[in-house]
Order: C-alpha cells, then sequence, then structure tokens
C-alpha cells in the first residue's frame, strides 16, 4: 500500500461543495471516480482536510488516499489532473508516510474571501467574489478584524447545526485590505475554523465596514457567544480556501 | 427621439458571439430584449461598434440605440443592466447627438488577449485566459510584438472570408507583459482590427515566443501577405475588447 498526499484546486460553483453527500455532484465524488479508474474500479476512498459549501472553492485543498502500488508521482498527478473534470485541478501529488492523515494532521488554515464594490456587478466574477457595492470603511474593518486575532470561543460566529462540541480556535491572521479599486481581498489564518466561522466573520466586518455595527461589537460576541449578535453570513461564491498547512 | 450610447461588459463564455445571427443566442440579441420590453414591445435595434466571437469577452464594447422619449441615463442604465442576463453588465448610458454611431465613428480599439502558462490549468481561468504551458521567451515576444506597429496592411494576419477590402490598420500599441508569474497580457491598440487579427498576432506571437518562428517573420508575413506564414489562430476565451474609442 502507498499513502498519497494531493493538493487540488477547484472551481466550485458547479458542486454541492467538497464532500460526499446523497444528492448532488461533488469535488470529493468526482476525485474518487477518476482514482477508481485507476484502481481497475476498485473503489478509492479520499479523505479531505475538511468539508467546503456548495459554491466555496479551492485553491489548496489537501486530501490523501490509498493505492495498492507504488505509482510516479507526478505520472500519477498529470493523470489525476487531466482525468478528472476541467473544474478540479491537481496541483501537486506526493507519496507520504503511511502515518499522514490530511485531516487529523492539518495545523492550520488559510482562507480568502474577496468582495466586489463597484457598480454594476462584473460579468466576470459573480461566481467568484460577493457583491457589496455599499460604502465602506476600510480603516474600521480593518480595526475590528485585529479583534478577532488570538485564542478565542468562536460560538458567536459558528452556524448552528454542527456536532463539534469544543468551539475554541485561534486566529492568527485576520487582514482586509483593497488589492485594487473596488476589490477586497480579506485573508484568515488560524489554527483551524468553525462551521461558516469566515463568512460570518466577513458579514460581520462588512457591516461594520457599512457603519451598521460598531467595532467593539466583536469583543461582544467573542465574550457572550452569541450568534444573534453577529452579521449575516457571507454569500459562499467570494470564499476560497487557500492552504492547509501541516507540521 | 433620444439616441443614447452604452457602455457594455459581458462574459462572452455562453453566446454565440456578440452580433445576432440565425441561430444560437447572442449578446445583442439578449440586449434588444430588454431595450424593447421598456419600449412596450416595440423592438429596438442596437448597434455595437463591431462583432466580437463566440468565446470572446468585452470590458468596453460601445452600442448606440435610439429611444421614442428622453429618460434619465442613470435609471436607464440600470434597468437596463439589472434587466439584462447576468453575464451581461451595462455600465455606463448617455445620451448623445443624433448623428452619433457605434461603428461609423469609432476611432480606435483596443484588445487584451490573457495567456495562462503555470500548469496545471487553473479551474478558474479555463474560460477566461487560453492555455500555453510551454516555454516561452518573452523578450522575443515583445520585439517581434514592435514590428506589428504602425501602418500596414494586416492580410497576413487575417483570416478568410471577409468582405472588408481595405485591410490597411494602423496600430500603435503592441505589448506582452509577464504582469503575475504564469500569467502574459498581450495589449493591442489600434485605429481598427481585421477579423480574428488579433488571435492571429497572438498565436504567432506565442510560436516566435517558444521558438519555432523567428522574429523576422513577422515583417515578412506584412510583406507577403500570407496568411499560411503566420502562426495558428489563438483560442477565444483569451481575448477582451477592453475599449472603443471616439474623437
Amino acid at each position: 500500500m502507498a499513502r498519497y498526499k494531493a493538493v487540488i484546486a477547484y472551481d466550485g460553483t458547479n458542486y454541492c461543495g467538497f464532500q460526499t453527500q446523497e444528492n448532488g455532484k461533488t469535488v470529493q465524488s468526482e476525485l474518487e471516480k477518476t482514482l477508481t479508474k485507476f484502481n481497475n474500479g476498485i473503489h478509492v476512498p479520499i479523505q479531505g482536510s475538511g468539508r467546503t459549501d456548495s459554491g466555496v472553492h479551492a485553491e489548496g485543498q489537501v486530501i490523501h488516499f490509498d493505492m495498492p502500488n507504488e505509482r510516479d508521482e507526478e505520472k500519477l498527478r498529470h493523470a489525476f489532473d487531466t482525468q478528472s473534470p476541467a473544474d478540479i485541478a491537481v496541483k501537486s501529488v506526493e507519496m507520504v508516510d503511511d502515518e499522514f492523515h490530511a485531516r487529523y494532521l492539518a495545523k492550520g488554515k488559510t482562507y480568502h474571501f474577496y468582495v466586489d464594490t463597484k457598480r454594476p456587478r462584473s460579468p466576470f466574477t459573480r461566481y467568484y467574489a460577493a457583491f457589496f457595492p455599499y460604502d465602506l470603511d476600510i480603516k474600521k474593518m480593518q480595526e475590528a478584524a485585529k479583534l478577532l486575532l488570538g485564542t478565542h470561543d468562536f460560538s458567536g460566529f459558528c452556524a448552528t447545526g454542527t456536532e463539534i462540541e469544543d468551539k475554541v480556535r485561534t486566529v492568527y491572521q485576520a487582514d482586509v485590505e483593497e488589492i485594487e479599486p473596488g476589490r477586497l481581498r480579506f485573508s484568515f489564518s488560524g489554527n483551524g475554523f468553525l462551521y461558516k466561522m469566515v463568512r460570518i466573520m466577513v458579514g460581520t466586518l462588512l457591516k461594520i465596514g457599512n457603519d451598521r455595527m460598531e467595532v467593539e461589537n466583536i469583543s461582544k460576541i467573542l465574550e457572550t457567544k452569541d450568534r444573534n449578535l453577529a452579521g449575516p453570513t457571507a454569500h459562499p461564491e467570494g470564499l476560497y480556501l487557500m492552504e492547509v498547512r501541516y507540521e
């Protein structure tokens, strides 16, 4: 048996998220279909670092899977890439220790979230950035983002319906920049993120930037753990899983 | 009667080009449908600055059309934008002199062409950039691009099947830059471009950059007017009509 780690990019527009579910096409099921072809029809399950929701994108999702025999890494990457759908790219494949686990050993993740603020909405980014064509005070959002840094119970920034009990996470980086006129990029790095946490943080920061919420409200949400005090969940099309880090 | 000029952006992926034809959805036919709704069902024809092919995009296509009465420009722009399909944006609308004509009075155009060279092909740009994952000497392409500048008979860079007899055009700007690692942008400005001329220029420059053709060949194509000496027509998904200039 040989275990492989792969870095995957995908356009999430036409998928019901990363993880296999009962109905609808997922990135995981497409990747498993390709690997199963390479394995004479014997099903090859893959394990992702975590799920992403419908419409969410990835530049650096990490998966692992086991093949019965060793294969040339670049040949496997090329076949895996070209025989998967065009909206999924296999960026790298490397053989790893049998102990490697894409989910359990993940030490940190980085997400980006893009927001377009210029009217009219660009036809080129309608599936690739959220649209928020309203006044935004970027300095205020940057100030508020700094309050998210550190180790906190992020229950107030977590969607209901999750089974995970421990909601304490550490956020290392939380930034907002205007990368070009009318285009914002939010960046978050941390040791882990709860269900919809990045999108709720972005929705809250946008509400603050739009002057409908005070900067200090961030601390209040962290203290009270009250989801109702936070802003709305930002739309999925702006979100990108950029990197998953391992030791 | 009031004549309006509008600047239009569109994602050309799902259109059979700009200009109305017998079969298939076009940008022009969608825009006319919207305006006809605003005109109590009486057909409103639009005139574009020129056609773009299937899969080709625009950030700055210009059109004109006539309405029976004057309307508020921003209200008309907003209604025109929001009631047209999401892959078409109406960026501006202004009332113009009755003598304005989007096609006859166009004094110049600018096109961009994007090429991705990094493997694997990005799932995000598969409809928005051409893919050429081979060695490219950018300096050589820049040198060759300079030979396209000036007033020439561009018959050698024109696809067959065009009715236009005069193939003399003036190219003011012809550049290639690596705007980020693995991503090239070609820019061309001129007083006009022949059918598929930009795509044939790009295909020829790529062949030169890939060392399968000499820089000097550009001059030979211009002199001999022989399409067979030029490179292949680059794929439509890399091409963007950026701007149309008027006096």
